[in-house]
């Protein structure tokens, strides 16, 4: 089943590798079915390397339980499957542990928004979430990280296909997106943005943006009167 | 028509990538017909491993209008054009928003000349410009660029040609030269010595360079006396 | 004798070329015989490009003696001797100069745990040991380094296991695991975190983690309920 | 002439790009004649995709003047050639603009030798120069370069061949060793000591190494009674 979703929740996988943002069988991407109740993702601790479309585990949106595949899910399923749950209008989650996010994640700091390299593509600072409580590490680890990446994107106010990305304290970055390819995608330019934003405060620690430079670059490629581009790019 | 500025433009844009400042589809280079009436440039948003001469779109100096080509040009076209049509001496322009060159221009600070490296290439620091008011921004944001970017190069007192770089404020790095070819050259060598000054200001937040050394380095590859390089080079 | 062995250990040893930990002849791996009695261990000073598993020395563990091979055997071995005669359960030794690691060492500071990424392997900081006295280099060098290792470890009351690395002071890391790939594997997650931790000090001299989100992660894969990986994994 | 030097210098020359420290014609590397009467030194502006032995040019020890090539010969020949005559023991001279090592430069500042990894090749920390006077660069920039580094060693009361390595004030490193090829050695492992250096004080701005150290790893590779590598090897 899902034969062409599995293919391509491989390839953006796959493309974690070249683009440099994992080692080892470090990070996970999954996608979802169009009915929205199924979630294709990466077994859990496969190696790259010999990483197929056929590996790829098939999971249920609402129970979690594996439908089709021959390996485990990722550990870190139920918070994409959180995710998914809660934000109706994405298709596809990453989570890496790339370098300069993580620094973010395990500095409890969001990255801000300095420059027009992340106005393009997050409309505004990217969060951190605070850290779990023992609690909610003990009863539920994996779904209530999913549950603390919404808890903040709601309570920062912002719509999370306009901030496609955020660092879950002391953990790392998870990014999503229309599907899984723009997932990845978001997690290439968090960390792209992560490491600009590290050496300009190490350069100025008042750095910021005006707020009229940050609308202008997310609206030039993502408003309603968006230029950027070829007719009928995303 | 100008199949060979093409070939040219082309080679330059996949240049950014074999030198490691662009992911995706991120930054554009252009150069000018030696009448000076068309532009050639990179198309918005296509994708590096695909690109073919024949991609490049042909615009019209004065009016900033395509002229041949089955894509829309570079979103950044109208800021070349003002570099074209102000700097009467430039054949080629590059914009990318390679990593150490933002973290100065989100940091809103000049890039210093600190050593020979900087001096062989920039009579100077590498200035950064004011921040675009709101109103530069809603009314003609990318021809506003450009003539921020001629403002302050006006300003500092520079010849475009001594000092063939800027970053722009809270956006990137823009560079120039004599052709497509070197304006990437200025763009490499300036994404370097950003690195270079941010390194020499951890140690040592008080670093310069004397005046006489940034004139020796400079004219012995730029003054009428330049001994670099072969008989008949550049 | 012990050609399998052979085999891995120069596997391994390879491994810290492609992984981009070392350069040159630098750094060095072992595996140790099922029986406990054989070490096998890179040459010293041989090249990386012609390196074939009929260059691996083995040495006798309890002398220290090579019974095996055309070449001397790395001048680091007495330290790796040492860390199998101590260590009962470990079946390999890693030793680098990778850059984050180093700094460390050269800093005398521990790598501290400031994330998952770190948690998921090490079960604390990997400790930076005390310097060697003039005394313990004079009069057996690599044999002291091998003695200030266990002592830190033991002082720190680790189980060398739950911790399988650590920082030589001045000098730089070694690391160890069930085999020679295991030590190898956490090398490298070593220099990674020792990246992270550095670049999340620099935004935040404060971080820390909270002892749960430690325990839960290091358990999550290490612990008698582990869930990460596939059924059978370690 | 010196046909087989020539194939030596080229092949020094390449081997600064595999090694990653530098781009473009930036770098150069020669080599001398056994004799010592001529040296054979990259020419300047050469590209090194095109770079062949054939393109190396001979020029006279005490005259500078070029003896055998089609090329001139790199800019920075009079300050090689100061180094050949002052330090009897030195075979060839590296000179590259790598990032970490000119941070230094452009810092003012030596780089300090903190760990095994700076003692098992520097026995000390590598010089910085004091800027050339202006009357200096004015008169004969290239040779009173050579003149100051000759000075600085000299002044530090080092033996050039125990450290083969130092950084000009405001411009960069140059390294030396037996011949060409070790002065490249030395140049890679100036730059590596020079990043680890440089995180190490960020980490611990009171960073350093106990003399008996820097002593023992020095002399275990280079004194009479070295014990690193294969019998015979240097």
């Amino acid at each position: 089943m899902l034969e062409e979703l599995k293919e391509r929740v491989c390839a953006a996988n796959l493309d974690l590798v070249s683009k440099g943002l994992v080692v080892y069988t470090w990070g996970n991407v999954s996608g979802i079915s169009p009915d929205r109740r199924y979630v294709v993702i990466k077994p859990s601790g496969v190696d790259y390397a010999i990483m197929k479309p056929h590996h790829m585990v098939v999971v249920d949106l609402q129970t979690g339980e594996p439908v089709e595949g021959d390996f485990r899910p990722s550990s870190d399923t139920p918070t994409h499957l959180e995710l998914y749950r809660r934000f109706a209008g994405i298709g596809g989650v990453t989570h890496t542990h790339s370098v300069n996010a993580v620094a973010y994640a395990q500095a409890g700091m969001d990255i801000p928004a300095l420059g027009t390299t992340h106005a393009d593509y997050f409309y505004g600072g990217i969060p951190c979430t605070r850290a779990l409580t023992e609690q909610e590490v003990d009863e539920a680890y994996e779904l209530n990280t999913g549950k603390v990446i919404c808890e903040t994107i709601m309570e920062r106010g912002y719509d999370p296909m306009a901030v496609p990305a955020i660092v879950v304290r002391n953990h790392g970055p998870f990014s999503w997106g229309k599907d899984a390819a723009a997932s990845v995608y978001h997690a290439v330019v968090m960390e792209k943005v992560a490491e600009m934003a590290m050496k300009t405060l190490q350069l100025n620690p008042h750095a910021a943006m005006p707020q009229y430079i940050l609308d202008k670059h997310y609206s030039r490629k993502h408003g309603p009167n968006a230029y950027y581009g070829q007719k009928g790019d995303h």
